[in-house]
């Protein structure tokens, strides 16, 4: 099973991929927990370009096209293989990411980001998306909770980006049936239980 | 004016490109060279990724989006501005390379190249293409000369990539009229002669 997880940055995703991981292998299941961009060598190689303050430069379609081309090989090199040997696959972030946060958020095209995510993704189509919502205003919040030096170049985006990039997880909540959408101001353990309880289920 | 310049490696393309960028400085035009993949600071380290033979394991899929993220950011921080300001722009490989080299080489589907082209070159369309054209045989012999160590991971490639490489710029040939065929086995002055005359005459 291919299960994704969601959302703004800050929203608290990494902690729950972490917690859904551990249970999944108490029940002794195969997880492998991958993260975007990144999760093979040559990934983890485009994901320092990615995130390198350095690049600050970066033309929002070279960025999509990096983190496609990062995707790509995660899931040809790691993703089909563990899904065809019935291991769950657990990535923390996968395509709608690109389609909320370089489509809504930066404004490139969506019926490309479609068409290039359907080309990069291929056969590996999330079983379920946990989309972890919080209110923007929370994220500001946490956010301030961290030194300004401490965030990544793509955390740095200033304006009402993340606020693009939520109406872009939205549109996606509304129109596939693959997504989940969950209240992230819930506890941390609340949270855990219901996508525990959806894994369940299936 | 944008020119660029297409062929199998050792083809001899980079030495035209110097001969013709010194030719046109002569006359006091200002000339920018490209070398691709590379020519920003985020296009080189990408180039990095792409030619580091440590990365054997790269997926094709993943090889032609990086090409496309170096190309994005070049077309966008470096060709567009030097062409609005009435400069030459002289390419080393330019879009058409993806399309031989990823499409036919490798086997991607040609429409799905040519809709992520069109993204990535923008207004960036050359006027003209020069396809300096060398029979297989003659590639073999000069790669012979060459170190096997020396040969980086694409020059590496074995079987008849070439042969399927030489088929699609052959095809853009015969359908794309800003392409100019040359007889690359021709002398290097002979060469010149011709893209110094094509190019005065535009």
């Amino acid at each position: 099973m291919f299960i994704t997880f969601e959302g703004l940055d800050f929203c608290g995703k990494s902690t729950q991929v972490k917690l859904l991981s551990d249970f999944l292998e108490k029940q002794n299941k195969k997880v492998n927990l991958i993260r975007e961009p990144g999760g093979t060598l040559i990934s983890e190689k485009i994901r320092e370009i990615l995130l390198d303050k350095k690049n600050s430069g970066m033309f929002e379609d070279c960025e999509l096209l990096l983190f496609a081309s990062a995707r790509a090989q995660l899931v040809r090199e790691v993703i089909l293989p563990k899904l065809k040997n019935n291991e769950y696959v657990i990535s923390d972030r996968f395509h709608d990411s690109s389609f909320a946060y370089q489509g809504f958020g930066r404004g490139i095209p969506v019926q490309f980001i479609n068409d290039l995510m359907k080309f990069v993704i291929s056969e590996a189509v999330p079983d379920i998306t946990f989309f972890i919502d919080i209110p923007l205003e929370v994220i500001s919040e946490r956010k301030k909770a961290i030194a300004a030096l401490e965030l990544d170049r793509i955390e740095n985006t200033k304006g009402d980006f993340y606020k693009k990039v939520r109406e872009g997880y939205l549109y996606l909540a509304d129109t596939e049936k693959r997504f989940v959408t969950i209240d992230g101001t819930k506890s941390i353990s609340e949270i855990h239980e219901i996508i525990q309880n959806k894994v369940l289920s299936i």
